[in-house]
């Protein structure tokens, strides 16, 4: 079973990293290190630093007002690029994207 | 010229606030104060708080990589609802809408 879900991550993962704006894939477990990198080592530090301190933000401003409530997807538009993070129970998923092609926002 | 500039933004508001699934509207000036909101004093200065600091550490996050870049629009997707950040030059509008009825996403 461990077998099967590991190979459909890995095809989710190799869909999302082939995508033509896609410049960066990150996959960070509980603990802040990295699973998971298409990045550098310290550009992978550097997102997961910052990712992670946004999302802990994020969160604390949705439970303060609403325990029950939690993030399920956060999108950061720039001039530039795109960040996309999906904070899961055990690991976060950090998606960097240029938007010379990424389409309509918001 | 100010008056129509102003006349033009009331529009604008007035259809944002209009809109079925937006339950909040707020814009903040440069320095923390509310200029308008459709919320109560107090979720008014809880999401100034949050959603100011959160812009900030998005911000630097992405001017130590680039400092030629720079943050255009934020999305945080919760289960409930969904907080938009739209940080100008002088003042940020924070946008609240459930996501009963608001549409797919990412």
């Amino acid at each position: 079973m461990a077998e099967r879900a590991t190979g459909e991550v890995k095809d989710v993962l190799k869909r999302i990293e082939d995508h033509e704006n896609v410049v960066g894939v990150i996959i960070v477990d509980k603990d802040g290190q990295a699973i998971h990198s298409t990045l550098d080592a310290m550009e992978t530090s550097y997102y997961i630093q910052h990712c992670s301190t946004l999302t802990a933000i994020a969160r604390s401003t949705i439970r303060e007002t609403d325990p029950t409530d939690d993030i399920q997807f956060f999108r950061i538009r720039t001039k530039k690029f795109e960040i996309m993070l999906a904070p899961e129970r055990d690991y976060l998923l950090i998606v960097l994207q240029n938007i010379k092609t990424a389409g309509k926002f918001p």
